[in-house]
Formats: C-alpha cells, sequence, structure tokens
C-alpha cells in the first residue's frame, strides 16, 4: 500500500473543499451576517492547513493501483465530511458533532436526509453550504480532482472508477482528464440553466441557485421547511424536468453536444428509466386522485415525487406518507431501481436491474432449451459474464449490509416501517422515508449509533459500497 | 412438449391424493363423525376417478425432459391444492372456493398461513387433513411417487429436483428411486420418534400426531387458536428441537446412519445453521427478558421462536409481534434466510446465504489483489461458477417477485408492515409475519386477488421458483 500517495491526494482534496469553502463566506458577506462569514474563513482556513500539510507529502510513486483507488476515495468522502460539518458544529446551529456529521454526509452524498427540525432558522450561509454539498457530492470531488490536476498515469483512472456510478466506466473521449472536465462542464451548464429557469419565477438568486444544487446533485435539501411545497406550479414542474434529467447518463448529453444521436438513441437504459417514471407517475396519479382538486394537481405531484424519488433526489411537494398503500408501495421500490448509471442519481441503479432482468430472462431460456446459448446485450454491446457476476455480487453485499444495518438500528426501537425506510431512504441516497421519517418528519429521534450506522450507509450508497469495503477489509491491507 | 407423460405422471399425483384422503376419513370414522367421513370418502372419490382417467393416457415416449419435469411439478402442486380444496369448501367450513384453496396451499407448501380466524370450530377431520397435507408437502408429493412407482430412467431426476429444496440435489444413492424411498424412510422415522415423544406428555394421539405432522413438514398449522402457546413447556421444548432437525439437510441423518460420521462432519451448511439459530435465540431472550418473569422462560419462548421461523414452520408459543424491534427485525431476517438445502424447511436457504457471502468474500480478495486466483468451496467441495451465477439469479428473481406481489397486495391499502412480511410470510413458507398478519391475526381480511397472489407466492417459495416460471414463461412453450 503506496501510504504517501493516499494521502498527497487527500490533501488535494481538503485544499479544493476549502477554497469550496470560499462561497458560503461569500454568501454571508452578501447578507451581511459577520458571524457567519468568520466561520467559514476560519473552517476554510482549518481545511487548508491540513490540507497544504498532506500535499506536501511527496510520494516516491506516483502513480495508484486499484485498491489504492478504492482506498483513496473512501478516506476523501469521510474527511470532507468531517471538515465540512465543521461550521455547522462551531456555530452552534447543530451543537452535536455526530448530527453535524450526519448532515454534512447527508450532502455530499446527495442524501437529504436531516436532523433538523427547522430548517429555516438556519443563517443563509449555511443553507448555501448544506445545498452546495450536493452539488460538489453529485458529480464527485475527486472526479473534480482529476479533472483539475495532472495526475500521475493509472491513478484517475481508478479514482474515477471508484467514486463514479453503475456497474462500469465509460470513458467520453480517451483521455480521462478530459472525460472528467467534459462531464463537469455539462454538469454546470444544465445547473445554470436550471438556475436561470427557476429564477424567472422570482424566487429570489438565492432560493434559485439552492434549489438548483439540491436538483444538481438529486440531493434534496431545501431552504424551507416545506421542502418544494410552496413554491409554484412553474417552480415544481421546473424541478421535476431537471431532476428527471440529472437522472440520466451524462454519456448521452455528450453524444447530442457531439451530434452523434444514433449512439446516442442505442442506450437502453434511459428509455427504460423514462418509462419507468411515466407508467409510476401515471399509476401514482390515479391512484391518488382524490387527494387533490383536480386530475392535472394529482398529475403534477405524481411526476414531481416519481421522478424525486427514483432520482433519489428526495424532494417533496407534499407528504406522501399519507398517500395510498399502492402509491406508496410504488415509491418504495422506486427508491431501489434508482436513476441511471453515470448520471448524479443514486439507487441500484436502472443498468443493474436490466442486466438482471436479463440474466434471468437468458436463464430461462436455458432452462426451456438446455442445449441453445444465449448472449446478455445492453445499449447495443454484449455484456461479459464478468459484469453480470459484479452486478450479482453487488446486489448481494447491499442485502447483506441493509440487513445489518436494519439490526443496528432497530435496537433503537422504532417500527420495523421506520427502520426499514431509514435505511432504504439512506444506503439509496434519497433522504426521506415512510413512517417516523416520512417527508414531514426528520431523522433527529435516532441515537447516536443509528446516526453512526446511517451516515455508514449514505457513504456506501454513493460510492457505490465497494471503496467503504476495501477501506475495512484486511484483505486491503494485508501483503 | 410431451404432453401425455405429464398428463399421465398428473393422474398418479391424484391417485396418491385419493390415498392420503382415506387417513382424514379414517379420522372421521374414529370421532364418529359420519358428515366429514362422507365427504373425505367422497372428495378421494372424485380424486381417484380423475387420477386414473388421467392415467390411462399412455404416452409414446416415458421419458421426461428437464422443463417437461418442471411443469409436471408445478401442475402436479397446483392440482393437489385444487382438489384437497375440495373438503374444506364442500363441508361449508371455508365457504369460498379461494379461500379454501388458500387453506390448502398453505398447508401442502408447509406455509401455515390461515384465513381462519376459528381454528377449533373445525371438526378433527378437517384438522387432521390440514396437518396431514403439510407432512405430504413437506418431502414433497413427487418424491414420494419417485420412490413409490417404478418410472422410466431420466424422468424421476427431473421430478425429483424440480420438487426438492436448495442449490442442487445430491443424490444419497446412485439410484433415484432407493434415494426416494430412503429420505421417506428417514422422515416417517423422525415423525414417528416425535408423535411419541408428544404423547408421552398426555396431550393424546390426535394432537401428537397433528403436531408432529406440522413440525416434520415445517408446516405450522396448529389445531388450537393459539397455536403452541397452551401445551407445557415440555412440548414446546421437544417441538423446537423437532423443528431444528426437521430443518437439516436430510443427507445428514443418512450418513449418521450409514456410519459415514466424518462426511456428515464435512458439511458447513448445517454448523452455520446451528450457529445461526444459537446467536440469533440467545440475543432474542436477552432482549426480551423484560417480558417474562425469568430468564428461563425467555430462553424457551427464543429458541422456540427462532427455530420456528428460522425452519419457515411458523408455530408461535408468545405473539411475538409484541416484542421489541430488535427481535422483531431478526425474525424477520431468519425468514429470509430460512433452513438447510434438502430439509422440509423454506427460505432462500442457509447454503444459498453462505455461496452468496463466499462469492462476496471472493470478490473482495480480487478486487484487493487482481492478479490471485480464488475458489468458493462448500461442504469440502469446489463450487462451480455455474452454481454461483444460478444462486444469484435465484436470489434476484426472488426479489423481483417479492417486489410485484407487494405492489399487488398493497391495492388492498394495508400498512407497509403488513404488506412486506404477508409477502415474506407466504414466499418464505412460514405463516404468521406481523402487524396484522402477525402470530394473533390471520390472512382472512385480504381481497381475492390478495389472496391469489399470495397462494401463488406459497407454490413458488416451496417449489424454489424455477417449476412455477417455467409453467408461465413463453420459452417453454414455444419451440
Amino acid at each position: 500500500m503506496n501510504y504517501k500517495v493516499i494521502l498527497h491526494t487527500l490533501g488535494s482534496v481538503l485544499n479544493i473543499e476549502a477554497a469550496c469553502m470560499a462561497l458560503p463566506a461569500i454568501c454571508a458577506l452578501c447578507y451581511k451576517d459577520t458571524e457567519s462569514f468568520i466561520i467559514y474563513l476560519l473552517s476554510a482556513l482549518l481545511c487548508l492547513i491540513v490540507g497544504v500539510a498532506l500535499s506536501l507529502i511527496k510520494p516516491k510513486r506516483t502513480t495508484m493501483y486499484s485498491k489504492e483507488g478504492f482506498v483513496t476515495v473512501a478516506l476523501a468522502w469521510i474527511i470532507i465530511s468531517l471538515f465540512g460539518a465543521v461550521p455547522f458544529f462551531v456555530s452552534g446551529y447543530i451543537p452535536n458533532f455526530i448530527d453535524a456529521f450526519f448532515e454534512t454526509v447527508s450532502g455530499f452524498t446527495t442524501t437529504g436526509a436531516s436532523i433538523l427540525t427547522d430548517v429555516e432558522a438556519l443563517p443563509r450561509a449555511h443553507l448555501f453550504w448544506r445545498s452546495f454539498t450536493h452539488w460538489i457530492g453529485g458529480m464527485g470531488v475527486l472526479v473534480f480532482l482529476v479533472a483539475l490536476l495532472p495526475l500521475s498515469g493509472g491513478s484517475n483512472v481508478h479514482l474515477l472508477r471508484a467514486e463514479s456510478t453503475g456497474p462500469s466506466v465509460s470513458k467520453l473521449v480517451p483521455k480521462i482528464r478530459s472525460s472528467a472536465k467534459i462531464l463537469y462542464l455539462i454538469y454546470m451548464g444544465l445547473t445554470l440553466i436550471e438556475i436561470i429557469l427557476l429564477y424567472l419565477d422570482g424566487i429570489g438568486a438565492f432560493s434559485a441557485i439552492t434549489l438548483a444544487f439540491g436538483t444538481a446533485g438529486t440531493g434534496g435539501f431545501g431552504v424551507l421547511n416545506t421542502s418544494i411545497a410552496d413554491y409554484s406550479p412553474y417552480v415544481q414542474i421546473t424541478i421535476t424536468v431537471f431532476m428527471t434529467l440529472f437522472g440520466i447518463d451524462f454519456t448521452i448529453y455528450y453524444l447530442i453536444l457531439t451530434r452523434r444521436m444514433r449512439d446516442a438513441l442505442r442506450s437502453d437504459e434511459y428509455k427504460v428509466y423514462l418509462g419507468i417514471i411515466l407508467v409510476s407517475a401515471l399509476i401514482i396519479s390515479i391512484n391518488c386522485r382524490q387527494l387533490f382538486p383536480d386530475f392535472g394537481t394529482s398529475l403534477r405531484h405524481g411526476f414531481f415525487q416519481t421522478a424525486s424519488i427514483i432520482t433519489t433526489t428526495g424532494y417533496s411537494t407534499v407528504n406522501f406518507d399519507l398517500w395510498p398503500a399502492l402509491s406508496k408501495t410504488i415509491l418504495v421500490a422506486l427508491m431501489f431501481i434508482g436513476a441511471c448509471a453515470g448520471s448524479t442519481g443514486g439507487g441500484i441503479k436502472v443498468s443493474r436491474i436490466l442486466i438482471l432482468l436479463k440474466s434471468i430472462r437468458k436463464e430461462i431460456k436455458i432452462a426451456a432449451h438446455p442445449n441453445s446459448t444465449h448472449k446478455i446485450s445492453m445499449n447495443g454491446k454484449t455484456i461479459e459474464s464478468e459484469t453480470v457476476r459484479t452486478v450479482s455480487v453487488y446486489i448481494a453485499v447491499f442485502l447483506v449490509l441493509f440487513a445489518v444495518s436494519m439490526l443496528i438500528i432497530s435496537l433503537d426501537n422504532y417500527d420495523f416501517t421506520t427502520n426499514f425506510t431509514a435505511v432504504a431512504a439512506t444506503i439509496n441516497n434519497i433522504g426521506p422515508g415512510l413512517g417516523l421519517v416520512g417527508p414531514a418528519e426528520n431523522f433527529s429521534m435516532f441515537s447516536a449509533l443509528s446516526k453512526i450506522v446511517l451516515s455508514l450507509d449514505m457513504l456506501i450508497g454513493r460510492l457505490e459500497i465497494f471503496p467503504i469495503l476495501m477501506l475495512v477489509s484486511p484483505y486491503t491491507w494485508k501483503r
């Protein structure tokens, strides 16, 4: 294990976090909030001191192997969450450090689960930082590092693979660094368009920016206690459209931008994803028809909540915990399906579900006709048995971690629905669940142990299990 | 598809069911219950008429291929459930045929989920038939057929494979027919010992026999409304021990009987299974300590309920729906784990869980050391990648069917916990769940549609998915 290259990279990550903290500091200045300004300035300084100190460690071998990539990514996410929690804790707005850590992990992992009972009591600088962590975490801090810094060959591919989502990483262009840059440019562009569209409604720059950050990262932290319920239908529909867009593989946008429509059309995943949204939203809208004055309103909330949950954003326009059982069960199912691979969304991902379904079909075909041969293909390419195996193992580990998490948090003695959806909403990076963690509730009642477990679940979900698993596995550390 | 051999085999199965119905008829005679006697006699006659008619169909080719084996088994189980429901329906004790079908499927699949609110209102002949269906379904009706009739080569191996549990069928002896005979002899022997031990407590022959049938098949239908709660601690402990024994791979008993202790000791599965029972029961006993007068009582109920749920029997000595969340979550986890492969128990099976966990460990090892090679072994043998793939696909189909079932039954608008555990308790062949389907409740409140879905779940669980899947798959029926 090349410790020096890991520590050096972690240093760079902290330097980036210091730079990011300058933004809430500027936000505090805009609102003449000197106290928050000083807190973010000092927090940034703390990041910078540790960051620079670590950056000074010069590794002899500058390349990374696969396992070092995994470990670096896992550690980087834990460290940025620890340092990112400092402003909340020091300001006294979240007086318990575990709570502040939970809130920050929830931000970076784009979960959006909160321990705050009154979000509106927070100064704007803090609200800005909460939403901005979503934006950073959405595309990934190491993807940003790879885009920014020239790392030696091999390092960046392992970092990118460990941080990005989905069963396989598709490089847009042969150079990894250029791929990372393109991804961030698309991400920024889409975010900017959303900010402008939201701003046009007259909700003000602050709300437009923070809501767009929460949408882009598929996070879900809002700036009002009622999430998105009190905004105009125009804002709600705009957010619905952009949540859906941020849940699509960014490769598709690159293909469209470079006018390779035929390649873009070849992908199965986003079609299935859009199909699931359409069907689920329609069923929910019909199922919830009686709860709203007219079917149009029912459709608006049905589509909003479907897009919010499948993309794992977690914004809400209504308290869906009060919906009929069928609609709630659909939402819970969508929590697990998740968005497309290569998007900012979480969950198991549509592509993994598709690969599983296709391997089921293959197995049935083989049972019916044992001597025939069958291949699984997706997005116009044959899926290697290697990938199928990895996907199966992924689901298996996911289930094991899910069960273990549920067992631990059930020590707090809340009901089955609360425990089940609390784990589902954190490990899939959604935010709200049902019952005591429903959209009108929050995670504050859990014990410190449960909050740590759920924080780990959020990290496990965002990093797609393996980095965290590699970090704690003895096989990684022994020769 | 060789339809004639399928119909011919179904005929034999119905003839066996007719013979089985003679037993509740005799039971009715013992209690001078003429009405029930006539009902079972006529029901047996109905089975026999259809059975003999089908048996007269003589197939040109008498051997079966794999897919014909699957289809035969699936159809056989549906048909015996349809005919087995006749006495309940005709007698008027279950006036709705879907309810009667649900109850009979629940019996044959050894689930033990009931739609009856007052079991004690049933005449003894009906109670006997309910429990006897558990005993028939536990080891399997086609295993019985294979043991009884000389089928042409190849046929019986496919039937046995489609009906028996676990990821692979281990033949005890080279001849399939002898294997089936040995399995039934062990099954009968163990059941007889349990009947004698229960009888010694003075609960009477009827209770001893029916309770032993419910234990042997890991079914769970009782003859009292309070399940096993009102019996003596001696009876409860005896049933605990026998539930545990019937959850172990029967191969182990054969090895012990033929004095091949070393081979018996080589198996990993039953050790893990016993380990899970020990650890779970201890945690539950400590967690529930305050609910009972002393720790001894807590241990008794803790071990009883753990053994009852992991073996998927479903007997209860207490209303565990009132237990703390940790204990309930452990029980729900045990529902999915299930018993050993090759036992009469249901669930996913310990061996499948073990294979999954081992393939997870292998994947982590490979990620840490990409150039090393690793093999998965169990019970002293290397597991083929073929088996690992089949297990993964099995879990995947299981999850899909679970989700679809939950979506359909959520149309009835009951709460999440009820819906989740209703599907878990039927697809894993347990019986009681939590909430509205808890041990003190029953399944009567569900709609006809939900009852049909849950009946299918029970069949899917008992036959381990593939026979039912093959029956409805278009690939089976097209050339």
